[in-house]
């Protein structure tokens, strides 16, 4: 990327969890520390701050059984008027259904990080992660607070990354740089995933940060196009958590940059994160990518292809590499979208399958191979309009239910 | 059951798999064959005949993929308003997405048995059950229909229910009598099973007679509620298929009965069948049963229960007699609803674990009892309403995702 090109320009630099693990932006610190919530040995608190302040985005849970301090977040962003210079993450315990000691607790965890930042406490954000249903160790968390605010520092992204894993295998984490005429900003995400290896285990959780310069109406704006085509269109299992939240901040320490080029960056940032919390998802095997095309409505594309990748059959299927082209049309056809199965077509990693209402002719290793491939790539044309939609997913395993299933508490 | 009694009586008389077969409602006569669509040596093809006509209701699959029996079904119901002296099922192969020579074929089939039973083809009800995208063989099965129409007789349902079985382990029946001024009449229905244990299998297919006397109008609204209070009450994996239908005939060669009586007798038929199904779903190994209550409405305590019901987190828990009530309380949340967390009170196998919004002080071996009956019984109260509803499942297992994936075409 050439300093000085009068044009701005989105660049890879880095997607985890291959590669080393970018800095954050501008403007921004971050520590960790160890309350052994749930066991000791690893750090299961994040704190990033941005101390000059940051404006917020932030798209929580529609789950009506919502965790405390998803409630209280909810209050703070607006009471901030989407204003932010803390944001403290747990692992280990969700802090969700825990009834009025549980909102007693979020609380008082985001009024101990607004004394150690100096800060109102609503411009503190607080997530917890983890088992639903139990109460969070205080007595642990809250000496911790004071230590990691004073520590905080303008390092890379990984220790916090890897303090808000539950049952990650791997942290993630991904960036783009913006550059315009000579400046350059970065956006820079992680998150961690839906994995719900252990029972009660809830939620994914994502921040994205940038040094760019945004009102809280355009990061909100960024934050929202980016959410909707990746974290809203991923599934493992389709139980949405009590807890699952994405935050974006922005610091505004490089100054401005043009805004179709930042929310870009979000959205690529945002997509890299999708798609790593499914790769790490709970007995992840092969991926299914679902392209639904020539439907009504774009909105009718997207029922279409999320019943297909969601449908237990056809995650059976491509787990176990079959063919079941069968079980792809069945799933289709109860989205709830009126369809013409005389004007359908199907193919799989671009092997024809069904054309018109017909089955295809085709020999049945092409078609097995098809099936077999890392990522089951799946294209439904509906023959009945210019919607087009995508969703991702993959397959179900015995390893999922074993993992859900086999578990002694 | 004492016969003169002045009022009705609805005794049960048999539940399948245990117990001889009930015998068919008068009027009614059935033979089976095989054409040896999927493998030979198995009864493939049941014909149930009613020589004198009977008036006719039924519920079909509302997936848009619907396979060409179906469509056939629906207009020959509509053109024969509400009459029918004759049903073909055939098992093996589902005639499912085959085009329009798939669609030949099911009008070839009701035609010759029109011809065999000297009836209108628009008397004619047919479905298959098996195989998605695959050809009927017509060159064997037609041959085997003016066979079967000449030795049907009026004995048990059980040659019948065993030639419409696809992967079920066991021929699923249950019957009613019902007594009034010192007459009888029978309601008597057969089912076979969701289980889609080989790779593309389809359909749930229910066909409940009965001698009493009804109208089109009358069979249709008990049908309804019937199916309403059982079949729509059930779940395995949430897959629709393409060909998934209850129909119910009445002979009337018993003449008038009290019509709640056989309505009631109806909604029991139709339930013991729906739970069989679910007993003998694919991998099956403990069973849910959802109960709703304290919700604005029954259609919201039904929306709840559903998801409850259907989550794989909460399927997954029960399956590995998990007490992992933060799952069930998560799923009611993205159940569309309004809750109010602060109202709710969950409780499974009568074990308090939620009240009021926090949770339940009970000792972890109670917990796991709860969790570890062969049916786990959930009740959630919504605190909010009078409505409720109920629904039935069962936990997702290994085995199923094995039997569903490691199928090696």
């Amino acid at each position: 990327m050439t300093a000085g090109a009068t044009h701005s320009v989105v660049a890879e630099t880095s997607t985890g969890p291959a590669g080393a693990a970018p800095l954050l932006p501008l403007g921004f610190t971050a520590s960790a520390a160890s309350a052994a919530i749930k066991k000791p040995g690893r750090n299961d608190m994040g704190l990033l701050r941005c101390p000059a302040g940051a404006t917020l985005a932030a798209v929580y849970t529609t789950n009506q059984v919502c965790a405390a301090p998803v409630q209280l977040d909810r209050r703070h962003l607006r009471e901030s008027r989407g204003h932010c210079s803390a944001i403290l993450i747990n692992s280990g315990c969700a802090n969700a259904a825990t009834g009025d000691r549980g909102m007693a607790s979020a609380v008082e965890l985001a009024d101990v990080v607004a004394n150690a930042c100096e800060i109102s406490p609503v411009a503190v954000q607080h997530n917890s992660t983890g088992v639903i249903g139990v109460q969070l160790p205080l007595d642990r968390m809250l000496p911790q607070i004071a230590p990691m605010a004073a520590r905080a520092e303008h390092g890379t992204i990984e220790e916090f990354a890897r303090a808000i894993m539950t049952t990650d295998t791997y942290p993630k984490w991904s960036s783009r740089t913006v550059e315009y005429e000579g400046r350059s900003c970065t956006v820079v995400g992680c998150a961690k995933g839906a994995g719900m290896i252990h029972p009660n285990m809830a939620t994914m959780i994502s921040i994205i940060t940038t040094d760019a310069e945004l009102t809280p109406a355009e990061i909100n704006t960024h934050l929202r196009a980016a959410v909707e085509r990746s974290f809203h269109r991923i599934s493992i299992d389709g139980d949405t958590s009590t807890n699952d939240s994405v935050f974006a901040l922005a610091s505004g320490a490089a100054g401005a940059f043009p805004s179709a080029d930042v929310g870009r960056a979000f959205k690529e940032v945002a997509r890299d994160l999708a798609l790593l919390i499914v790769r790490d998802g709970e007995g992840y095997e092969r991926g299914i990518h679902v392209q639904v095309t020539g439907a009504p409505t774009d909105s009718d594309a997207l029922s279409v292809a999320k019943t297909i990748a969601s449908s237990l059959l056809v995650r059976c299927a491509v787990t176990g590499g079959d063919p079941n082209w069968g079980r792809i049309l069945a799933a289709a056809g109860r989205a709830g979208v009126v369809l013409d199965v005389n004007r359908l077509s199907l193919s799989v990693g671009g092997v024809a399958l069904f054309r018109h209402g017909s089955p295809a002719e085709t020999p049945l290793a092409d078609r097995e191979a098809a099936f077999r491939k890392s990522t089951v790539e799946v294209h439904l044309d509906l023959g009945g309009g210019q919607g087009s939609e995508e969703f991702i997913s993959c397959g179900l395993t015995k390893a999922y239910v074993e993992l859900n299933a086999d578990y002694t508490t």
